[in-house]
């Protein structure tokens, strides 16, 4: 029996962060398709995460990327997102797209290499006090492509006291955030292949550092709601960049390629007391193809959607079933919560927010897309390269 | 017993074609690390691709890419590469560059892009006939993203049509070669993911429609060599893109990662009688972080190697081995070639042919490295955009 | 716009065969784990099968498995089956468990091991003549182990000339189902590895010929609906075998690991019109830890919920959103079907059909579970083995 | 440069442990083909491997599996090894076939199935103490097969809770080997399926507690070097289980399917000191269809290629281009190591250890194939159920 207020309650109070990138153009190494509209500057890309924010009362936060974010007075971008009803979220580096990050940044042979990476990183603990952001968010592109290439071993070394120069500069209420990845942009070998080698190196730095679960890095046939248990178990869950794929790291939509995943790894975090702890949603995604802003809040409800159906597991009866041995009966439990079309209490919890009961149809109403369209003409859009 | 002066024979009449866009720049969707020297037009590719061949004595011809290599006389373009001891070899055509081809482009839900699409395919045939060029190598970025975004069967007629009309428009002599690939940069579907939609699709075209297999194109998993012995069989085997890969079409150096495959697929090339039929040999990989030339040398050699390997195969004691069910004794003496090291019997065989012995050292004292980086100051270096 | 009542039509006349085998108990490698009650004989599985049937009213035929469910009198068993309210179907060769397929059955190397084995495929279309059934169910465990351990080509070779004899020997209104399996118990090949090595032998043989498409076969990453999108379009899908895993064959209950997969499935068969076509839907499962009878009657269901979704989709929204090129709003219409609980829809299905609402609970009611565990007692339990 | 010298040293002090289980019949669920002349005791598979020892040199120990081998007096079973030429080694645990473990062992619900697990653990440290075997194998086939079947983390605080109570037994001298793996028997989850989960529990146990990489456990695309890179550095890779694999858990000879990825992980090992330290090599691998003394010997064999390849890497060299960025030339460095024949090097060392220099036919020559199928007539065959 599940209390259907509680749950309400807990939708409420969901919070997903998406991330500036995801407004601008993006693409694969075969070309990038630019779009109309999209956003020059940081502020403007503010401007569209206001808006998923506004239609669905649960995007509060908006990740920057550094330098694709650079602004010379980041208290009055603060203030900016502010005003238009958002904040800044969680700080992401970026040491990959530099011409001397060729063979890696932190983890490079050359010392002079690392010591750049680890520099970029001091400088956006620097911007972390400057937004307020509490989340340092590191994903390394670090690795190689020919076996022998570099030093496995030796990298790690390098990548241990990178990361511990700059655990020691976090402040108060301050984290690092670790991703890990199986593949590319390297191929042969990636510094932080899996949640295992980030677990590690998050152990030895201390409380502050805790692991990112990107649901798109990991290899075939992994079980990822696994993954999301232990680290809750270890008490070492940081957050999530939610995105989904149907074979490498494909970056769509959360919840598009394999939404029994999204629901049995929201079930996890759930289950495990991630839903009310300190651990961060996230997007991470990849809008190709289709338009960013409705894509992103497409996103958002389908976290959503996964969210409401894991608190609405009737988990007396499913701890019942489990502890009878009974195989069909636990599953069924957790199958009818899945099951169940979750979308008119959706609509309930959004109009009991204020907010539209179809957010997707509210913004198309909006005018937004037109309005961006006609004004943010000329000027260099922005993408994953600037 | 092997027949060394046999192998020999056959190991100077291999035939390697080069791509001219490995010779550009070229990268992940994170960051194209752009190197010096880079060639700038078709005709400093052509410059870069004879080298190899200089060296190599087995990289006749060189494949192009129709934009990346457009030029206004390709009668001229071809007398420049006979000039320079190399021919002019596949046409690659592309429909995946242009803001059209969002969607798609011989599979376009819209027939005016199909129309745009087809008309370029017809214009690569064109300029086989003005280049001499046998084959028309066809690969498709079509597919989609998410599933509904299109009708997965009407993509099946479009691409049909498309291909009967360019079919019909080839000419005696001239090939077309149609390629699949599981996926990337379209991720939930591509229109010709597997060897089986490229055969099926060949069969109805007729006997000039024959399937390329790209090494780097297949699911975990997947038996290569079988594919190969299959389409030998059925007699639709009609190019090689030699590549490797640990995960995805990584475009890593052919027989980097895992050269015991490579070896079984030219065993299954040689068994087949695929070596001295009309299968086209071609590289196609990306040399993202690597000094490009040296790696394509690289690369042809781990193909001579293999295809040495593969000759050595004692085929009488091993089909004795077979025939007695002799698991162990047969696996022995495919292993026993594939442990013997080839390296001398190559320098041998390049002796024999007036080349240095080693490829990689003579190319290094050329001093070709210097000289482009030297020259090829200023313009704009090739890449896959341009 | 969706027609219920032809939605409902619809489900009402679907059939899920259901085998034999599921019946008896399973395992894997490491251990088979008895359960109480289980069939002892041929007849007592169809007592079973007749259960599910009674309870979900949409498996009337059950498929078996020779020589598991070999009798000396056919017409026999098929009064018998009638009388309980279900029917024989197709008929499942076994080339796999006799000592002399250790290296193969219809591939081996020795020609008196093929002729034992065609003759059993002979035999098994004599017993589809005696029980009227309509489908020769022809997987083969054939392959190797070892690289070089037979040839590739030459097994081949004998794959076609077996099958060639067996398809002569077809009466009217009989077919051949060639399935393919990419692994499994052959670990470096198999002999019919993939829908396009099927595709090819059936082409070859004839339209009596048709492919399985066994849910749990594939390389990680495949997209299943797009073969059978293919296979429709060609009009070579003959059947499925229905279950669903996680990473290799495993066997699980068909829905239980992606039901958005099997969802998209049962909409390509929908919209191929595979639905109303000769194409028969098998379940092939093994339900080696939970129980048997209720979890044939999920997997019955799972499939009706994947075909009331697929029948839901509203095909004409989705065309229109398709030829705009509209990606959310395409994907957006198949979703919605996806999302909707159609439990409701199938509860009343059931219930103008006469049977209860909610099978499972029926099936607990009826004290069948507890009258075989009490007396079956004694004798020797089917299984993979008997 | 590379001292061959004290490569052939090193080589000769290599030691590679057999299983018992190995010498007995094995299959896959669909067939288990039994062979002449095998094992139907502890002793006679002692026997077998003394003979794998006495032709390679290089395989002194043989690892037990209790109950498999369970015997009244453990002493007089080393004592009978000995007198044969080999040593027990390391006791490796079943809690997988009995009935009471459908659901699991140490992770089962049930606390009276997980007091049997733990008493068969402290068991076999009994055997252990009499033995005196240093290593206590663990491999747990826990997990579930369905979503919801069991919780996640509470099966993780069991497991923790049970091997704390065994790691408390285990004397001086005695360690706790912990093995991972992805799936199956369960298909859904498995209790410890990576080394990240496995490494987690060891740290918390203590020093005793080491990790065990089975080369055959783990997701496509999984670089399994790196994971032995990463554990050496941790100090925390306890052995090896070797065998090889194409797409699941095939236990086929190690360096059959990849020999190359043999070679990586063997020059992770060389260079990251385990093959000097505490490490275990030991094989795990089923000889389905072919001859099980023979086939171990070439596995042996392979081994020793793959060691002695990866002694033969220029260390120097590697790290000198290693360090200058050259790609190219590292991956030169190392590839010239693994291209080398190192077969004739070994022919070598075996003469200088007063052995034949090719294991396989002086096995073959012995008459020890005859003898066992002529003598262990009658009696019940060992296999993985006895």
């Amino acid at each position: 029996m599940t209390d259907l207020a509680a749950v309400k309650a807990a939708l409420k109070t969901q919070a997903v962060e998406t991330p500036s990138w995801a407004y601008g153009n993006s693409g694969t190494r075969f070309k990038v398709f630019a779009q109309q509209g999209v956003p020059r500057t940081p502020r403007e890309k503010l401007q569209d995460a206001a808006q998923v924010h506004a239609f669905t009362g649960v995007a509060p936060t908006v990740a920057l990327h550094i330098p694709w974010d650079k602004v010379d007075d980041y208290a009055a971008l603060a203030k900016y997102a502010e005003e238009r009803g958002v904040k800044l979220g969680a700080i992401n580096s970026n040491t990959f797209q530099d011409d001397d990050y060729r063979l890696g940044s932190i983890c490079h042979p050359d010392a002079a290499v690392r010591r750049k990476a680890v520099d970029h990183l001091l400088e956006c603990v620097d911007i972390m006090d400057a937004t307020g952001s509490a989340d340092l968010k590191l994903w390394f592109a670090d690795g190689t492509n020919y076996p022998g290439q570099d030093d496995i071993r030796a990298r790690q070394d390098r990548l241990a006291e990178g990361l511990a120069e700059v655990y020691e500069r976090l402040g108060d209420g301050q984290r690092m955030l670790l991703e890990y990845k199986l593949f590319e942009p390297a191929f042969y070998t990636t510094d932080v292949p899996d949640w295992g080698t980030a677990y590690a190196h998050c152990l030895k730095l201390g409380p502050k550092a805790q692991v990112v679960v990107d649901t798109g890095h990991h290899a075939p046939g992994t079980n990822i709601e696994f993954i999301v248990a232990t680290l809750l178990r270890e008490g070492k869950l940081g957050a999530f960049d939610f995105n989904s794929r149907f074979y490498a790291d494909d970056d769509l939509m959360v919840g598009a390629a394999d939404p029994f995943q999204l629901f049995r790894i929201m079930y996890e975090v759930v289950r495990g007391g991630g839903f009310t702890a300190d651990v961060a949603f996230m997007l991470d995604q990849c809008h190709n193809i289709e338009a960013k802003i409705p894509a992103i809040i497409r996103s958002v409800m389908n976290v959503q959607e996964a969210t409401a159906k894991a608190l609405l597991v009737d988990r007396a009866a499913l701890a019942g079933a489990q502890a009878s041995g009974d195989v069909l009966g636990a599953n069924a439990v957790l199958m009818d919560a899945y099951n169940t079309d979750v979308r008119p209490l959706l609509r309930e919890v959004r109009e009991e927010m204020g907010l539209d009961a179809d957010p997707p149809a509210a913004y198309a109403r909006s005018g937004w897309a037109e309005k961006i369209v006609a004004e943010r003409v000329g000027g260099q859009q922005a993408g994953w390269g600037a």
